[in-house]
């Protein structure tokens, strides 16, 4: 296991603590996210009585083989927590999400609890938003003229592509990844953006985060929204 | 031929001594835009040099049937002038539209165009948008969610059903159709739903008719944006 796997696995770990009995959880996607249901399996074992919301279909294989029981948004329409990586996180706890591709079943599960928690290892922790490439969902219908109306706020937009072609999100829409490089105010860019037609939704999570969670080495930092 | 489609019919050919030589058009949907495409095909046989973008299957087979050239919007991103019908029409300009489910594609096609211009009969025409169910397009993920969020504005979402099953728009999503009523601020409720995550885009076209064109029995009265 790699020193980054130790602290991805540490931070996964500590983050189950904060969910109590009775609780809606909404389960995010990636490998940090893949410690968490493991650890949370085990205090299911032990008694916990919870049920989770998955983001994506790996995530929801992860909590079927640990033992997570599983709901969704048919059943329970307002979630307890919501606990997902980050690709950046800035001073503020805004977030660049959507790396994955899944950013926009992250963001209405998000949307959807009372409390949203991130957890991260110290990598993702950024002055500023923007190195990562900004994910925007967009309709495929008239994609190029959504990427042309984009590009007027300072970027190229690039469609993502998996194999040669357009990848395809689960929502059955593309992604544009967009070089911004610097966003300096990220809630005005991400209201512009999700105001353009075309457009579904952006990587932006902004004023969601509750909590952050940064693993470095062999401890964990919190940060609470201020 | 009822009245009323012969106040379509008037009012569908009329509007097509605006397109010029060499113009990109994008062409609406419905029955109001079947006259306005027959009778554009005549044009076009007549030598006017033009080509359409289409916002539904069934405009797309008009204008093969009637002898108008397509493209799309990998070849060409800005259009001259858009033309479509709408389910209601206020004094400012600002429009319901979706009735027939196309609101998405019709939009994207309206703001690629400089100028949009609206056909529609006398009984379109209101003094405040609302009467007609505001069809609101949504993500089928979490829809329940998104409905309980759009219920907060003051309406009861009803899913829309075909055949008992959720209807699924060209782009793959679901439609709720909202009871508003009376919408006293159509620009800011569109803005608030539009931000929501889950909401793909209203039915509200806001600030984009730049001409509209009302069939009144043997006339047609055109009333342009202030």
């Amino acid at each position: 296991m790699t020193k980054t796997d130790k602290t991805k696995q540490l931070v996964g770990e500590e983050v189950v603590d904060y969910i109590k009995d009775g609780m809606k959880v909404g389960l995010g996607s990636g490998s940090t996210m893949y410690y968490m249901i493991k650890k949370l399996g085990d205090r299911v074992k032990e008694g916990l009585d919870i049920e989770g919301v998955p983001t994506s279909n790996t995530t929801a294989e992860w909590a079927k083989e640990f033992g997570v029981p599983l709901t969704d948004f048919s059943k329970v329409q307002e979630l307890d927590l919501a606990i997902d990586g980050a690709d950046e996180v800035d001073p503020n706890l805004q977030l660049i999400k959507g790396g994955g591709g899944a950013l926009v079943r992250e963001k209405i599960v998000a949307a959807s609890a009372k409390s949203f928690y991130v957890i991260v290892d110290e990598s993702k922790m950024v002055t500023y938003l923007g190195n990562f490439l900004l994910p925007i969902e967009v309709l495929p219908f008239g994609w190029e003229v959504t990427a042309n109306k984009i590009s007027d706020f300072g970027c190229e937009p690039k469609i993502r592509k998996s194999k040669g072609e357009p990848f395809i999100t689960d929502n059955g829409n593309y992604i544009l990844d967009c070089n911004f490089e610097k966003i300096a105010e990220p809630k005005k860019l991400h209201e512009e953006l999700k105001s353009l037609v075309g457009v579904v939704e952006t990587g932006l999570f902004i004023n969601m985060a509750r909590k952050v969670m940064v693993g470095k080495d062999e401890k964990v930092d919190v940060i609470d929204q201020s």
